[in-house]
This record gives structure tokens, C-alpha cells and sequence, in this order.
């Protein structure tokens, strides 16, 4: 009687990344749930120093892993299944589906983290749907920048629920499923209750364009260009890389694909059958003997990353291929916002050498995998749903979202991280606020973004660190004088003298006018050194360092 | 019969930021030089965390400062007079010159330095010119996003040069000069050795367009916006403030500035009488008693800026203001690369208020202060120069740039900071090459960029920081463990025991091991613990720390 149907993001929205959609069904508080996706969001220096991967705060669902049926992974892109792995255990192991390209990905993700893979099941498109609790799941294919993307159709007592994944509305995608519009249309005749939707575009105004439309013009750059010709681009846009070692081939040039992603999604994509034929390749080595002017690699690091093939390059030489002058380098992607300096950074360093940089400024090389504006639309009117729920963006599309849909006649919300809705009724009713952050992959071990850890070294990064030992003997008086040492601090400042020495001759004059009761006491003692380093280190060079103080008593 | 005429770039010419143009006249190695603009350039916690400003290396010219006749501002942007005050000493103390209302900002930033004010003195625009050893210079009149921005003419034995400075081509820039091609072309007339000229829009393919164009759409957005109205910009764009307060004067709202810098920025403008009137403003205190859909706020922050207005806006109350849901926050600005982060931390927080946020995206409420690259083709034809040297932008923007001149029989030459070019012939001559980085401003001292110190905060940052104490008594035994202390790392990894314990525990077995030959050595002694630190920590939770070993040798 008072079953109801709830929907609880804990991550992805409110951010681009890090997606985490829970679903429930039953009465207050004991819904059985099921997850769709379970990605991650990548660090930056500004917030997350020396983090390896973040990923969504999963501590609710860990704390009611017993009602958790399953868990559906809509397509193989880092931000929906990158996690998997690394919180299975958290989330209780429980049954996993994805189709074959995913599910062949998310095994990977599995394994690498000592999971079973066996227990991601490949499952098949609509009409077949599988059974979690109150739940029956179909997956219903849609075009995006991976092949095999999929919606959710999600049958519950309460009516029928739909979730589009990551999408674009693309009849000829080059690789995979086109969309099929009479398929979404008959998922949705039976009426559907919510339609969850992906928000990442809607402030782009004009239709969003087929990934089919960039060959031509890929086709004239590679053929009219001079020296090698590099393109980079997302290493899972399997179209993309088939476009562009086509464009390689038909201005007869020798293909070589570099960076270890980019391999791996193509033997995923072989191997489970969405890709048929690829342009034949040929290994960096034998690439470093082919003529400049007949080879094109396509290579991983659109977005700046360091490590990655792209960035080498710009360095100098990798795997035996050096860039020349007059070489051209393609950016056959866009540059996903924080992520401009990384970029920026490597076509100033290709300026440098003389290559010929082509970016996203151009908009002829690239098309966006999410669905624009007037293609989100089409999409709320395919689905007429009760309510549409916007999901997958930050706060400011959710909200754009919203108002759009509202101002086309449907009920909506906005639900960042956190905020259960009931979606029962005619309208998404907030049930709850759930506590959410955010999980920092720290080497191996797992912390709390609000841990503090984080928070330390970004202080140190920005005040430098200073250390204090002393050592008091079995009589309670300082042996000794205090030592300093400092790190991340220049080494002298106003009084020109060095600033160590400074400070410790400070200290000094501290613990000679410290009586007994502040020397007996290390919590005193310590406040008292730390005052002592701040100032003068404040005096000497203008910056109050973070302090640490070791005291060791003798005896 | 030796003499020749140079340009040397320190600062500008591989970035846009940290302006610093050398150039000389005279016998190879004895040149007389003088400076055109010392700017600054602002750090980033990628790079440069916790340095408050970043100054271009002048080394070489601080070296040579013996030769420096004097030192000419083109205009008052940070990044071309920012670092006066801070270098002035270091430069030897020239004389300064620069136009009343750059003057009028340099000698505040003179004073901000304990320098001398007087020093700079204010010259009037051409036909007046300034002598300065073989050097001749007047101040030509351009216009830009900043009131009196000036060219350079300098005279020189070896001819006639010209140096655009920031430019766009405006004839109705609101406030300060129109663009005047006549004056321009006069300069010209006698003939122009070499032009060097902005690049910063090279990319843009457009005519640039007018501050004049912006007032109509102002003036309809502030006219149909419901609630507070709040827009932000470049504090120096004293254009635009006027623009934005008479669109909010003519709606009917009271005009409310915040942030230090605008009123710093009107200030000088109404004493030095670059403007002449500015639409009565109301204080934070009145405004916050202004019926919100009757106020209009023009506040600073456009980049995102922590302590800026924006931001605090976004975060909550501000000088007794406060947002609410149905306002309106308009970016009257461009998001400079690099600072998305900031910009967009700012449109999500005001997303969650329910702020509608208008960006850059709009292209409607901004006009750019650089000539587009139709203009800059405009300007090269103008001048008719034997050369064009590309200045003011990144590598990428140098090369285009040159590209574009060489593509229109210029000749040219791309000089990066430290690239010394001879302009005495018919074409530029790289002459040598000098080292040059980067200064940082750090607290109140100067370091090096490659001093290694920041390079020492990111390290502790990335990978957070251990320290190691030991004390060895007088016969060289240890005195009891080696304690340990983290910062910036979890607590606990893989064993799930305390981590500082841990290390402890493995740095008494090593202790226990080590023989006197160690114990007595403190560098191999340290090596030991150190690698302990880190193998144990790798062990445990996957990342290897910064080390600091501090052993106390009593007696």
C-alpha cells in the first residue's frame, strides 16, 4: 500500500563525472535497490593533490547493501564504470549486467582489482529484461561516443521508468547501434513514469551532428597534409579511431596506433563483435621506418594528461617517432573544462617544434557524443513522460534542464547528489537528503575527501612545512637547543641570514624563558614553538608555514 | 659604424602574462637599453602553489642595469605594470615613464613598494617625445579594454620602431582615445624599421567589434531582468563599468560598485580625467536597503577569484547583500584559459541559489581589448614596417602570427623570452639567447622558479610528507626508536594497523640491524630510514612520501 518508487543520485549530478544512480522500490526505508553505474571523476591540483581517482561516496548504499539487487552499468566510458571494481566489495558483490562491449570492459575493471569477473553477466538488448527484486531492467541501445551505449527501461509496480545514459541522437554513428527512434517510442508506449536524462549539452543551442558528418573533412586534412599527421582523441570513441585510421588509409598512409587504452579498446571492440572491420596498422616500430609524409598515428591524451601519448610526443621522441617541423597534430576532441592548461601546455610545445596544430577551435573535426538542446527535446516527446528527471551535468544544466522541460508542459526536478526523490506520484516529491561526498583513490588506500588528509597537503603545498625537534632529558630541561628544518621555504629571507637559523635562534630564546610548568607540558610547548616559527617566518618572508613539532623526552 | 639596434623579449613572448620588452641601440655587447612595460603574471596550483605573483626573470637586465636609460609604460594592466614597484630596486632605479593615468597606478604601485613615486614621471602623448640615451620615444594614443593604453614610436639611429602595445582597432571605445588610423599612419610616414604587435587574437578570424556595441544589449538584459541584477568585469575596463552602470541607471536601479580594485580603477580615471562622468553609484551600505529588483550591482571577480566579490556573492552574504532565487548574474568578461575551475565553481554555487547566469557563451555582453586578425593585418598595413615581430601571446599565437606577416611579404621572426633579435637589417637576425625563467614572488621574498622550492610544495602535495627523528646518544648508540610522523596521508592502509606505526616498527628492525659503521655515518643513516619510510608506506597504502630525517647526536 505505501510501496513507493524512489530515485537517489550519489553521484554525477551536480558534476560531470563519477555517475551513481540508485533506484528503490518498497515500503519507507526498506525499498530493495538497484544501482545503474559506478564511475569515477579524475583529481586536479587545485582540490586533489596526489589523488589517483575519485570516486562517488557510495557510504549509503554501503550501510543498505543488503537490499541492493544489482547493479547495471549503461556503457563502458570511465565516469559510469571506472569505480566498479575498486567498491565491489563495499557494495557486497552483488550480480552485475552490462552487454557484451561493457561487460567485456567492466570484466577488465574487475579483475584489476581482484574481483571475480564472472560475475558481470553479459546481458541482451530489449525485449529481454532481467529480474533484480521488484525490478525487471531492459536494455535499450543508443547511439553515444562508445559503442553500445544502452538506456534503461525499468519495469516497477509503480509504473515504468526510463534512463537514457549518456546519449546522442545519431541515425548514422559509424560504429554501433544508430539510433532508432521507433524503438525508444515503442519502450515508451506503455506510459512512462520518469524519464532519468542526461543533461550535458542542453545549453548547446543548434542539433547535435553525427559522428558520419566528420569523415569528409578528416579525410581533406589528412590527404592534404604534408609531413606525418598525428590525431588524438578519446581512446573508447571506436568510431572516431575507425574514421580517422580510414581517413589515414585512404590518403595512403601507413595507420599506427599508439597508447595502451586505445589498443585495449579496440580488441574489446573486436573481440565482442561491435567492430567488423578496422583499417589494417602498423606497430610503432615499424612506423618509425615509414616516410613522414605516408604515416599517421592516432594517438591517446586529447585532454593534456601527461603520461599519455600526446604529451610525449610534444616532449620529444616516443616509441623511436620524433614530431618535425612542418608535421601536423590533430585534436579530434574537445577540451573538457579544467582541463585547458594540459592542453594548452602541449600545443604551445608542438608551436616549439613547428608542427601545425589543429584544435577544437575549428569544429570540423569533432562531434560531441551528448545530446544537444533541441535533440533533448526530441527526446522528452519521444518518452512523454510524467516527469523528466535531469541527470548526468553539473548544477547549472540540471537546472538549465529543468526549466526546460517544465517549460514544455512536463514535471521536473532537480536532484543533486544526496536528494531522494519519490517519484510515485505526479510530480518528483524530495523524500530525503542523504550525507554524500566524495571517495579519494589515494595510492591503494581509500579516503574521505572531507578526511583532512587532502586538506594537509594542500596547505603544505601553499604555506610550506617546518619541522621542529627537541629534546628534553630525564630532569625535564631542554638538551640541547631547538632544530629546524624546512621544506618548501626559501632559504633566507629579510634579515638575509639564513632562515632556519633565524627561527631556531628564536626558539631558543623561547625555551630559555620557558619556566618548568611550560616545559612539562608538550601541548604548551608545542603551541608555544609553533607561535615562534609562524612569526618569524611571517617576518622574514612573508608566509606563515604549516608546523610540525617533535618533542622526545629522555628517561 | 658597429652600432646595432636589438629587441629582447624577458617577459610576454611565450605567454600571455609578465610583460618585459628590452630593446637596444650601440656597439654589440654595450648597448644602450631601454624597458617597455614589467609586468606580472599570476601563479596556479598546477605549477606554482602558494606564490602570490610571478615576475619575469630580469636577470640579464639587472646584469646590465648600468646601461638602462629608462624604463616606459604602455599602459595600466597588471600584467604590463605589476611588477614595478617589486623589480624597481633590482633594475637599478631608471627613471619611469607613462601617461597620466598610468601614471597615476604606477605610483601607487611604486608607493605599495616603498619606492619612490616622483620617479615616475608623466609624459604627454606624441608630438611631445621622451629622450633616453640614443633612444627617442613618444607615446602613441591606442585604443583597448583600458583607458590610455599607448603605442610606442621609438627613434633610434638605426631607424624608426614601432611597438603597438595592447591594441584593438576601436573608433567608439566609450571612454578614452578612438583609434586614430591618421595619427598611426603619420607615425608611419617616415618609415618603420620594425613593428611589433600584440598576437593575443591571431586565432580569431573576425573583425574585432566595438565597446560601443555592447550598450544596447546591455541596456535590454538589465531592462527585462526580474530580480538584483549583478554583473562583473575586468576592474580596469573603465569602459565597460560606465557602460554597465548607465544601462542600470536607465533601467531604473541604483548602481552599486564592489571590490577594492573597481573603485581604485574609477578613482584614478576621474582624478587623471579620462573620464568625465560616471553615473551616480550608491555605497554597499545604501544598497543592501535598495528593493533588490531596483539594484544593480558591477562587481570584480570575473576569473573566479576566491576573495573577489563574485565569489563571495556566490558563497553567500556580502557586505550585506545577498542573492536569491529569480536574479540575475551577468559575466560581462572572458574566461582567460586556465580559470574555468574558478568561473565555473562560481555559475554552479550561484545555480544552487537559483541565480540565472549569463556567460561568455552568449558572446553579447563582451567585446575582447585585442585586435581580432583582420585588425592585426590592418595595423601591419598601416605601418608598413620592413618587419613584424610578434609579441604579447603564447608560442602557438607567436608562430601564427608570424605566419600571417611572412604570408603578407613581411618579413619576421618568432623571439620566445631570451631570444635576442638584431632589427638592424631588412630582416630580423636571432643575435643570441639569454637565460631566463621566471620570478616568484613568494610572501614578501623572491624565488627562483627553478630554485627548486615550489618544485619541493608540489612534491609534499603530490605524495605528502613523513618525518623521521632519531637520537644517537654519546657512545653512537640510537637512544631509544626512530619516531615518525605523518602529514598529508592516510592513517592506516593495508594491515589496517596505525601506518606511523608501522614504519616504526620496520625503522627499529632496521636500527636493530645496522652496525656501527651506519650508525656513525649520518648520510647513510638517513638513507636507510629514508628508503624504510618509503618502501613501508608503498607497502601499505600504495605511495611513496617526501622523507625528512632529523637525527640529534647528543654530547
Amino acid at each position: 500500500m505505501n510501496d513507493r518508487l524512489i530515485y537517489l543520485p550519489l553521484g554525477g549530478a551536480g558534476e560531470v563525472g563519477m555517475n551513481a544512480y540508485v533506484f528503490g522500490y518498497g515500503p519507507k526505508g526498506k525499498e530493495r535497490l538497484i544501482l545503474v553505474d559506478i564511475g569515477v571523476t579524475f583529481p586536479d591540483m587545485d582540490s586533489s593533490p596526489g589523488v589517483d581517482l575519485i570516486f562517488p561516496d557510495i557510504s549509503w548504499l554501503e550501510a543498505n547493501r543488503d537490499r541492493l539487487e544489482a547493479v547495471f552499468i549503461t556503457h563502458a566510458h570511465e565516469d559510469h564504470v571506472g569505480a566498479l571494481g575498486h567498491l565491489y566489495t563495499r557494495l557486497g558483490q552483488p550480480p552485475v549486467y552490462a552487454r557484451a562491449f561493457t561487460g567485456h570492459l567492466a570484466r577488465l575493471k574487475m579483475e584489476e582489482q581482484g574481483q571475480d569477473p564472472a560475475r558481470v553477466s553479459i546481458a541482451e538488448p530489449m525485449p529481454e529484461m532481467v529480474e533484480a527484486g521488484p525490478f525487471r531492467v531492459g536494455f535499450l541501445p543508443i547511439s553515444h561516443s562508445i559503442p553500445e551505449s544502452a538506456g534503461m527501461v525499468i519495469d516497477t509496480p509503480a509504473g515504468r521508468v526510463m534512463h537514457t545514459a549518456d546519449f546522442k541522437i545519431d541515425v548514422t554513428p559509424v560504429v554501433g547501434e544508430a539510433f532508432d527512434p521507433a524503438a525508444w517510442e515503442a519502450a515508451a508506449a506503455p506510459g512512462v513514469q520518469a524519464l532519468l536524462c542526461d543533461s550535458t549539452n542542453v545549453f548547446v543551442e543548434r542539433p547535435g551532428r553525427s559522428e558520419a558528418s566528420l569523415a569528409s573533412n578528416l579525410e581533406s586534412l589528412v590527404a592534404g597534409a604534408g609531413g606525418m599527421v598525428v590525431a588524438t582523441t578519446f581512446a573508447s570513441n571506436v568510431a572516431r579511431l575507425k574514421t580517422l585510421a580510414e581517413a589515414g588509409v585512404r590518403a595512403g598512409r601507413s595507420v599506427c596506433l599508439m597508447g595502451r587504452a586505445m589498443r585495449r579498446m579496440l580488441e574489446a571492440a573486436l573481440e565482442t563483435g561491435v567492430l567488423e572491420d578496422f583499417p589494417p596498422t602498423v606497430s610503432p616500430e615499424d612506423a618509425a621506418g615509414v616516410p613522414r609524409e605516408n604515416l599517421m598515428l592516432v594517438v591517446t591524451g586529447s585532454q593534456g594528461e601527461r603520461r599519455a601519448a600526446s604529451a610525449q610526443l610534444a616532449r620529444g621522441k616516443y616509441q623511436g617517432i620524433e614530431l618535425k617541423a612542418g608535421d601536423t597534430f590533430l585534436f579530434s576532441s574537445k577540451t573538457i573544462p579544467g582541463n585547458e592548461r594540459g592542453v594548452l601546455r602541449i600545443i604551445n610545445q608542438l608551436s616549439e617544434i613547428g608542427v601545425d596544430v589543429i584544435d577544437d577551435a575549428t569544429d570540423r573535426y569533432h562531434v560531441s557524443g551528448h545530446a544537444n538542446r533541441p535533440d533533448l527535446e526530441r527526446m522528452h516527446d519521444i518518452v512523454k513522460p510524467k516527469m523528466v528527471i535531469p541527470m548526468h551535468g553539473e548544477h547549472r544544466m540540471l537546472r538549465e534542464h529543468m526549466k526546460l522541460a517544465k517549460s514544455r508542459g512536463y514535471a521536473s526536478a532537480i536532484a543533486p547528489n544526496g536528494t531522494m526523490l519519490d517519484l510515485t506520484g505526479d510530480a518528483p516529491q524530495v523524500a530525503e537528503h542523504v550525507e554524500t561526498s566524495r571517495i579519494y583513490l589515494d595510492g591503494t588506500a581509500q579516503i574521505g575527501a572531507l578526511d583532512g588528509v587532502v586538506r594537509d597537503r594542500i596547505r603544505m603545498a601553499l604555506n610550506g612545512h617546518a619541522l621542529v625537534t627537541l629534546i628534553i632529558d630525564e630532569d625535564g630541561d631542554p638538551l640541547g637547543e631547538p632544530w629546524c628544518e624546512l621544506s618548501g621555504l626559501r632559504e633566507s629571507g629579510r634579515s638575509r641570514a639564513d632562515l632556519a637559523e633565524v627561527i631556531e635562534g628564536d626558539l631558543a630564546q623561547f625555551m630559555g624563558r620557558a619556566g618548568k610548568k611550560v616545559l612539562g607540558d608538550d601541548d604548551k610547548l608545542e603551541d608555544g614553538l609553533r607561535r615562534i616559527v609562524r612569526n618569524t617566518a611571517f617576518n622574514e618572508i612573508g608566509k606563515k608555514p604549516e608546523v610540525t613539532v617533535v618533542i622526545s623526552r629522555l628517561g
